[in-house]
C-alpha cells in the first residue's frame, strides 16, 4: 500500500511554531495509509532544486523524543530560503527540474510551510503542475508572525510571537516604572505591514499596569505632531510612558518613520530598522525627558521557550491536516483556522484555495483600531486573547531548554 | 520582645532578583524575635528623606501569596532611585534627617539592596552613623546583572541574566542558521566595565551550535582590524557568525566603541548604546556581506519568565541573612556569597565590610580570558554554569506571568 511519497520544505522568516507543523506533517504521514516516506528539502525549495532531500521517516524513527522536541524548537530544523521562482512562463527550467525531482522520489505531494511569498512559490508550482497535468498535490502550511495571511482567522507562529512580546512589554513596564522621572520607553514591534504583533502589546495591560500607554500600527498614517500631543498629554498624567510602535509606521505621504537606509530584499520589499530610534531621538530632543528604545529584534519571533501552547497545538494540528487533505486529493490550497467561537475558544481546521492566498496580506481591520489611531479597540484583545493561552514548557537541560539540533545535513551552518 | 522595627529598599538599575530579597527580609523579619516591622521606603533612600514608607510586614500579612509572587516579581517593587548623597562633611542635613527618621520609626537596621551605587549610600551611611554614635545597622544587599561588585563569589540578578541571555543567545542561533548565505549576527550585551555578562553569552554552546563564535568582553581593548580578521577568517569555515559583545567595548585609547552620545548619569557614569550598531556598519561596509546587530536592551534584566531559580533562591537568602546578621550587631557591611565548590555548587553565606566593597569592582581576571581576547576560558564556564540552573517557573494567568503589582502606594506610575 504504502508506496508514495511526500516532500516538506519551510520557507521565510523564522517562527517558534514552523517546526510544530513540520512534527505534524512527519506525523501525519506515520499514520498515513499512502506514504512510505516524507522527505525533507533543505532550504525550501532549493533543497529539490539542488537534490539535498534529507529522509525524515527515518530520523524521526531513530530517535524517540525527536518528534516532542522538533515541534517546540525555534526557527526552520530544514533550514530556510527566500528563493522567488519565476513564472514558468518566462522560464520553465526550474519548474521541469522540480517535477522531475518529484518523479525521480516517487512523491505524490509537496508541503510548503511558509508566509506570503511561500504562498507565492505554492501558487506558482499549483498552475505548472496543472498546466502539465501533473497529479502532484502542492499544499501550503501557513507560518509567519505577522498574521498577514488571508483566509485564514490566524497563522502558526503569530500566537507566540504575540505571548513573548506581551509577557516582555509586562516585564519592561515593571523595569521603567522604578523610577520617580520623567521617562519615555519606546518598544519596536515587527511587522512590515500589518499591525497584529504590535497590537498584541495590549494583552501586557493588567490590573496594575496599563502599558503600553499608546500603540501606533503600520495601519494609520503616522502624524509625528498627533504623536508628540499623545506623549505630552500622557506626560501630564504620568511618570513612566511606554509606547509601542510597529516597525512599519509611515506617515501620511506613505514614509517609512525610520532613520536607516532602505535597501530592497529579494521580494522588493524595504528593510526596516530604526523606527524606534527615529522615535525616541525626536522625543527626547522635543520634550527633553529621558527616553530609551528596545527594539524586540528576532527575539519574538524566536524566543521559543515562552511558546503559547495553543498555538503550538495548532501549527501541528495544521501539518497533520495538510498530510491528511492531499490524500483526499486536496492541491493548490493552504490549509487554514477558521475561528468559531472566542468564549470558549474554539476553531476548525480547513483550506482555502491557494489564489486567494498568494500576494494578498490581512491587515488589521480599522474597526479593531481606536478612532485617533493610538490604540486597539477591545474586539481585536477578544482576537488575541486565546492565542498566547498556554505554556510549552520546554525541557531543560544545565539551565537551558532542549532543542532540536539544526540538521548536521546543513552544509551552510 | 519584638518592639524595634527596620527599613529596607532597593536601588540601581533593576534586576530579576532584587524582589527575591526583598522577599527575604521581609521573610526574615517575620521569623525574628527583634523586630516588629519592616518598613520600605519607597524609591530607595528618597523614601525615607520624603516620608514614604510602607509596612510590608501587614502587607505581607494581609496577602497569604505576596512574598512567593514578589520573589518571582522583576525590578524593583519599592521603586528605585539614582541619589548620590553628597558627603556629610560637604553637607550632613540628609544625614541629620536620615538618622532622626530612623528614630521615629525606631529603626534598628537599614536594609539597602543595590550595586555599587548603593553601596556607597551604604558606605556613607555607616560612616556618619560611626561619627555621631548610631547604633543603628546599615547593611547592604548585592544585586546586579553586571556581577561586578567585590567580596563576593557572584551577584544575586546576575544568574538570571546569564540564563536569559544564553537562553536567548542559543534561540538567535537556531534563528540565524537557516539561511544559506553568508551572515553575522552581533549581540550587544550589557555590562558598563565588567563583562561577566557578555561572557555568559558562552553557555549557549552546546552539542550540535558553538554560537556565539566570537565574544569580546570590556576587559580587553578592542581592536577593530583584529575583529575584522577573526570575522573573515570565520567566514571562510561557515556561513554563519553570532558575535557576542559588550556595550562597553574601548579601543586602545580607551575610547567607546560607540556611535552614540556620550553623555553622562548622576553618577558620572557614560550612558552607553550603540556598539552593536556601530560593528553592524562596520562590518557592512567592509565585508558586504548580511549583518544585523541585536541589543538585548533592559529585557536581559527584567526577564523574569526565564529567572535561575539557582539566583532567586540565593537572593532571598541574602535577605534573610542580612536580617539575622544586624541581629547580630553587623553594621557597615554587605551580605556576601563565598563559592565553596563548583561540582557539585556549594556555597556558604557571610559578609564583607563595606570599605572593601563601595566604589570598587571586579573585573573578568585576565586568565579566564582568551589570549587573542576573542573569546572566554574554560574555568570562567565552569564559574559561570551553576549559576544558570534551575527555573523559576512563575504562574501564569490568561497566558502571561503573574507578577506582583508595582506598589499603588508608588505616585509617579
Amino acid at each position: 500500500m504504502k508506496q508514495r511519497n511526500c516532500i516538506v520544505a519551510q520557507s521565510g522568516g523564522p517562527t517558534v511554531a514552523i517546526n510544530a507543523s513540520l512534527a505534524g506533517v512527519i506525523s501525519g504521514v506515520a499514520e498515513s495509509s499512502v506514504y512510505h516516506t516524507v522527505y525533507g528539502s533543505l532550504n525550501g525549495i532549493l533543497g529539490i532544486l539542488n537534490d539535498e532531500l534529507i529522509n525524515l521517516t527515518e530520523l524521526s524513527k531513530e530517535q524517540p523524543d525527536f518528534l516532542e522536541c522538533l515541534a517546540k524548537t525555534p526557527a526552520m530544523f530544514l533550514g530556510s530560503c527566500r528563493h522567488k521562482l519565476p513564472h514558468y512562463l518566462d522560464d520553465d527550467s526550474s519548474y521541469v527540474f522540480l517535477f522531475q525531482q518529484f518523479e525521480t522520489y516517487e512523491i505524490d505531494a509537496f508541503f510548503y510551510i511558509g508566509g506570503n511569498d511561500s504562498m507565492d512559490t505554492v501558487l506558482k508550482l499549483s498552475e505548472y503542475g496543472k498546466k502539465i497535468g501533473s497529479p502532484i498535490r502542492i499544499i501550503g502550511i501557513p507560518k509567519t508572525v505577522d498574521n498577514d495571511l488571508c483566509m485564514t482567522d490566524h497563522t502558526p507562529g503569530f500566537g507566540s510571537a504575540a505571548k513573548y512580546l506581551a509577557a516582555s512589554l509586562l516585564e519592561i513596564a515593571h523595569d521603567t516604572f522604578i523610577y520617580a522621572v520623567k521617562s519615555v520607553t519606546i518598544v519596536e514591534i515587527m511587522g512590515r505591514d500589518a499591525g497584529w504583533l504590535t497590537a498584541a502589546a495590549a494583552l501586557a495591560r493588567n490590573e496594575y499596569s496599563d502599558a503600553p500607554h499608546l500603540i501606533y500600527l503600520p495601519e494609520v498614517p503616522f502624524d509625528p505632531e498627533d504623536f508628540l500631543l499623545d506623549v505630552k498629554r500622557l506626560l501630564f498624567e504620568r511618570n513612566n510612558i511606554v509606547i509601542a510602535v510597529s516597525e512599519g509606521l509611515r506617515d501620511v505621504s506613505g514614509n517609512y518613520i525610520s532613520a536607516s537606509e532602505q535597501s530592497l530584499d529579494t521580494f522588493g520589499h524595504k528593510q526596516l530598522s530604526g523606527v524606534g530610534k527615529t522615535l525616541e531621538f525626536f522625543v527626547k530632543e522635543k520634550l527633553g525627558v529621558k527616553v530609551r528604545s528596545v527594539e524586540i529584534n528576532v527575539l519574538q519571533r524566536c524566543a521559543a521557550h515562552l511558546a503559547s501552547a495553543t498555538d503550538l497545538q495548532e501549527a501541528a494540528i495544521l501539518g497533520k491536516k495538510a498530510v491528511a487533505l492531499s490524500e483526499e486529493g486536496v492541491t493548490a490550497s493552504m490549509v487554514t483556522i477558521n475561528r468559531i467561537s472566542n468564549t470558549p475558544y474554539q476553531v476548525e481546521y480547513g483550506y482555502a484555495e491557494i489564489t486567494h492566498i498568494a500576494n494578498e496580506a490581512k491587515s488589521v481591520p480599522e474597526e479593531w483600531i481606536s478612532p485617533n489611531g493610538n490604540d486597539v479597540e477591545q474586539p481585536l484583545i477578544d482576537y488575541l486573547t486565546p492565542l498566547i493561552q498556554g505554556e510549552s514548557h520546554p525541557t531543560y537541560k544545565n539551565g537551558l531548554p532542549v532543542y532540536a539540533g539544526i540538521s548536521h545535513l546543513l552544509k551552510y551552518q
